[in-house]
């Protein structure tokens, strides 16, 4: 299953309206198959790993990060696809919280007299899949808010100067971040102020994150959509509000990459599941640019709260990542 | 060598104005004694050593973290005891920069017929001594700047509650912090409004670290000196001189907690040594009090700058630890 929820990372952020999922088909001890979920959401991970396996698949044990699709969509049903490729065992980490699925996958796959195991590394596969699951049970993709900024929570000077505070290891690991995202998404603010491009540099030829602002107002001449620039969304509105449309357009995981105003507006709303903070070794004191806008807190206990779950030295940077506590 | 260090850390805030120094002899490949300075400054880590062998020092070899001192001050000097005693061989990690001792230590061992050997684990025993030698070459003592703070650099809400933002076990560390250090200093305002203890609890019996309030007005009532509290200093004037007549007074290691301008003032005049944040699992939004006040920086260049060498989850916060880089 650990091989299978690897695979499955592959596809972060290239899966959309999709879940990652990965797949592993062993016989005799033997990996005969092994698929995940393709750019755009198709093939399956459970159809690529069929595939691979050819007749090998008869008779053998398939490791599935998600419970197998049950309904008719653009492709027919992964359960339907393991029963007739002869599969005798099915291991699923995490039921599909999907109203089309959820239970129909596994009940499928009893019914045609396959043996199946559910629940296997669940803690793990849920973490991975959070973006799905929040888009499916919340109506809303999951969130993630970078903070590139000094030790004293500085992301730029009083003039404005913000290039650079972190280090280019730094830098590039927010690139590889955007890659595990469906979508970027900025305040107006920083778009006008920073015309930013928003998309994956150094990584090859890759799927490039949507690019939305958030704005009411016109926006600047941004790049357009081409093969180093994703589609370009405007939205608007209350936080709450624009979630669910993004959402509505099929986006499961998002990073908010600033500024300070729209991180505090996501903060105050409860909609921010993921903190990946990046703290670079000076002191710009306290009229430069705070990370985060105001809050509004009169009291402690009030203050939106995060668990530590990583904490990395990248380059000259401290880089530390949290999740909703 | 590296034995010595660490009894020479065992010193570490509880010798100024002396150097927290180890030694440990050694005949026959078997330790005979051990030693390290001991509180207040006296003995000299060498005579508890040497104590400690007795006899069988006679044609030991002995490791000490910083060269014997040569000069007749309230204890002969360790260099004549050294010989003395019959030590064949010294191994010494750092020339003492102390013009009344600067190599004339080694040089009398030398003269007494003994082998020495200088320099061994230097970088590790400056790293040690940071403090001594800082108050010796620089006429200043040895600044650490704590910062215990929200992840956007907050330390406190508007309506100034701070109590607490970081976990029990970070405070905890913070003690430990200050058991290491000669002194524990605060800005007037923070003297004010929090009327800290500045004391060490939770660890036994300890050598109170010395209490010092920057501020040239009225303080507030503060705890008299006893078993619980160190003395009581009050300084003020620019923060190059105060720290110069802290050196002068004898202090090698100081521990600042603040508040903002206090922090500020130091980073501005270049004063910060080693930097500790605490940072804990919420937000404050700008609103919130910042944990370094204004440094009137207009470039990112003008920054003072910080290098990670540390860093370490305490209980549920980030602890990160910097050197001026």
């Amino acid at each position: 299953m650990r091989h299978a929820l690897a695979l499955a990372r592959r596809g972060l952020g290239n899966t959309w309206p999709n879940p990652a999922v990965g797949c592993v088909i062993l016989r005799g001890g033997v990996v005969v198959g092994r698929g995940w979920t393709q750019p755009g959401g198709r093939p399956h991970a459970e159809v690529m790993a069929l595939t691979q396996a050819g007749p090998a698949a008869q008779g053998a044990t398939a490791y599935v990060t998600l419970e197998p699709c049950a309904h008719h969509g653009k492709t027919p049903p992964c359960a339907e696809a393991l029963a007739r490729a002869g599969i005798a065992r099915v291991v699923s980490a995490l039921t599909d919280p999907d109203p089309r699925v959820t239970g129909r996958g596994h009940a499928i796959l009893r019914a045609a007299g396959i043996e199946v195991t559910e629940g296997v590394c669940e803690a793990e596969a849920r973490e991975l899949q959070r973006g799905f699951l929040t888009r499916v049970v919340q109506g809303r993709p999951m969130l993630t808010l970078k903070l590139a900024s000094s030790f004293d929570g500085r992301i730029a000077t009083q003039s404005g100067e913000s290039q650079w505070i972190t280090g280019p290891e730094a830098r590039r690991h927010v690139h590889a971040l955007r890659l595990t995202h469906d979508a970027v998404m900025v305040g107006g603010g920083t778009a006008r102020a920073d015309r930013p491009a928003l998309n994956v540099r150094g990584f090859g030829a890759v799927r490039q994150p949507v690019r939305i602002v958030v704005s009411g107002g016109a926006l600047p001449d941004l790049p357009v959509e081409d093969a180093d620039h994703g589609p370009l969304w405007q939205v608007s509105g209350t936080p709450a509000a624009f979630m669910a449309e993004l959402a509505a357009r099929g986006l499961t995981r998002v990073l908010c990459e600033g500024g300070g105003e729209l991180a505090a507006s996501l903060l105050r709303a409860g909609l921010v599941d993921q903190l990946v903070g990046y703290t670079a070794g000076l002191a710009l004191g306290a009229e430069g640019r705070p990370a985060i806008g105001a809050l509004g807190l009169e009291y402690l206990a009030d203050a939106p709260r995060f668990r530590l779950v990583e904490t990395r030295r990248i380059g000259l940077d401290l880089m530390h990542r949290w999740l909703r506590a």
